[in-house]
């Protein structure tokens, strides 16, 4: 029997209509002779309802307790969903990620899974009836405490859970039709991928694809895990992720797959710039482990070339905004110690990031890339490359143009529109 | 160290500031010099909220998927409890019923408790923690399911915590000062009552008083668990429901207690008539055994003097209204092989009962409450008497007429009256 493990965001059950039309879905693949595992998120807005109580009560919310308050979210709209299916006439059951045997560690708010024993789950699934698991949350076996994954949690747990129960596919239902060549909302003619590598995917979900939550992808990619993102409110095919099997010859295997997969933007970020750093060897590890110790994640950086005059150089990261001011203090302090002249920080940046398994064979693509945002007046600020990412920084408010110029460019524009929903799921 | 088992109900925690008001007390009781276990109930009507949910998805929620949901409720309020106190300075964390090692039997929906091990509340306790327990709510073993008590379940909880964990008192915080010679919004001149045995409080709690659930009286009687019933609105003493020792001359030991300690009034009952039943022996345990197989908890059973004439005789009882349609099939479906003539049904009944462990020696009781009835011009409809329980059911329309009129009679009245908040807890 092929075993289907799908996984409902928090936008597809917004409300008891959401919660009966995911359970009605649900059923149809049962009654095609499927096992279904589903990992749920919490209603609509709840997890954001709970933290601004939480914040009623205290500034800073003990992250134990944090945790004990949000994992409440996924308990309603699991239960609500596995008596929505019985209603049906259907046998469905519904367990907490430590029922489940989400085993994590003990970082409570980003919790990370070390180990799935879903031993009840795989009683359930000989019993016949279709299983429940609440999204976003886990269990420490040291502690004993309830933990959860942090955001996106929930795709992770779909994604694990697939591993662990050795699932055919692991469909992410969602409010898009599936992965698109860009965001949809700033390039009204992005088209759907219809298929698409893990690693790709990844680079896309790490340049700002929200779609899916990257450390999903990472897990998939990680436990040979195929994904299907796809529409929670029609039935179209969507957009395949999948582990290509190593060819023989070290090349790609699938020879037809489009050069460039897509285009991503992202303006979450902002820009920490080292003025007049001594260029001498070792200086750049001993900034980045200042930073690194911040927990700061850096995503691109770039060294100018060093001034022959005065033998010093700049040294430029982004950083998610979130942590820039951690970062900046962690660098002033050590100001002294590393010997540079000053910082500079720029929030009103965009980034852009082009995406393709095929471009590392093809030595055009960074040309063509920097020769369609020039016509389109747009200037470079930063620029890094890797194996199938090229990102560039630009202004944070000619970003989107950037983003329709280079979609263009690369031939990716659809021949008509897609159609937009609201919202993203957890 | 002295450990104090407190209760706190929905209405005392219906919203941040609630929780924060009830953090700063609990807190004050830890700073006394006490170990602090906290039961709690969800936050204000939040599971009537959950309820209604699951009604809007399905008529009948599925029973072990209801419990499911409903738990959610107290992991709310427990969590945010918990991160108020730590926000005050003072070690706390929440359990969920489970973890607390509340083990039911499976019955969802009123599961009871089969046995207590709270090693987790320990270890926290030993650690200088104040603990806070999702009220509520247990586990069963077998099944590994969550369970819920039922209503008025976070009183139980709280006492069998008191009790597995040897507390010294079991303080049950509710929105009125405590348990009142009648409910203070009929009878304005109710007095708090300072001490009552909680046999008289199970009477009073049988006969309608809502401060205290019957189960939780129950327990803490079988168990030994002294209470506290007390305003969470302020530091005024309560009452407190004790276990008498047994003096052995087999007398009452505390000789100054008054005769009476209350009387209660309740309108959610019904009464069913079974007319013409064959006065013949087994007739009455015939209908009986009928009626239990519903369930119906019957109160008050009175059979009339049997007509010589006919040899026929009407056997009346009382059951709650919502039971009342369920005993009324059994009984109609049963009418060939009993052989009665027919059934009434009358939900336009009151019944009052007079309460006081000293009426069992003093004879003059009964002809007291008759004597104020009738002065009142209130007729009675049946009598019914325990060791210290005398019941009657009146109209429903002049119950409160009757309570008034008794309390006076038997010198309960206070100087003044009573100040009444709203809301009950559960």
């Amino acid at each position: 029997m092929t075993l289907i493990v799908q996984k409902f965001g928090g936008s597809s059950v917004s409300d008891a209509e959401g919660i009966k039309r995911v359970a009605k879905r649900i059923v149809e693949t049962r009654k095609a002779g499927n096992d279904v595992v589903v990992a749920v998120s919490a209603m609509g807005d709840s997890t954001d309802e709970l933290l601004d109580l939480a914040h009623e009560v205290t500034p800073i919310p003990a992250p134990r307790e944090l945790d004990m308050l949000l994992t409440a979210g996924e308990r309603i709209s699991m239960a609500l969903l596995a008596m929505a299916i019985k209603s049906l006439g259907h046998d469905a059951r519904s367990f907490t990620g430590s029922q489940a045997g989400m085993i994590t560690d003990a970082h409570h708010g980003s919790a990370r899974i070390v180990d799935v024993t879903p031993v009840r789950l795989r009683e359930a699934l000989d019993e016949g009836a279709i299983v429940i698991v609440a999204g976003f949350q886990g269990f420490n076996r040291d502690t004993k405490d309830i933990t959860t994954l942090g955001r996106g949690g929930s795709d992770t747990t779909a994604v694990a859970l697939a591993a662990a129960l050795d699932a055919d596919i692991c469909e992410i239902y969602t409010d898009v039709d599936g992965v698109f060549t860009s965001d949809p909302r700033v390039v009204p003619l992005a088209r759907k991928i219809d298929r698409i590598t893990s690693e790709e995917m990844l680079e896309l979900a790490a340049s700002g694809a929200k779609v899916l939550h990257i450390r999903a992808v990472e897990y998939a990619r990680r436990h040979g895990v195929t994904l299907h993102v796809r529409s929670s409110f029609n039935n179209n095919e969507g957009t395949i992720v999948y582990n290509p099997a190593p060819s023989p010859e070290g090349e790609e295997s699938n020879v037809e797959d489009p050069i460039i997969a897509g285009v991503a933007s992202d303006l979450s970020e902002a820009k920490i710039t080292v003025v007049g750093v001594p260029d001498v060897p070792g200086k750049a590890a001993e900034i980045f482990t200042i930073v690194a110790r911040t927990d700061a994640n850096v995503d691109m950086i770039v060294q100018n070339v060093s001034s022959a005059a005065t033998g010093l150089t700049d040294i430029s990261f982004t950083v998610p905004k979130s942590q820039g001011q951690a970062a900046l203090t962690a660098l002033s302090n050590a100001q002294a110690e590393v010997g540079f002249e000053s910082l500079q920080y720029d929030d009103q940046i965009g980034k852009l990031a082009l995406v393709g398994a095929g471009m590392r064979t093809n030595a055009g693509v960074s040309a063509k890339l920097f020769d369609a945002l020039n016509k389109a007046g747009i200037n470079i600020e930063m620029i890094s490359t890797s194996e199938i990412r090229i990102s560039v920084v630009t202004r944070a408010d000619s970003v989107n143009e950037a983003l329709r110029a280079v979609h263009t460019a690369f031939d990716l524009d659809a021949e008509q529109a897609a159609v937009v929903h609201g919202g993203t799921g957890r």
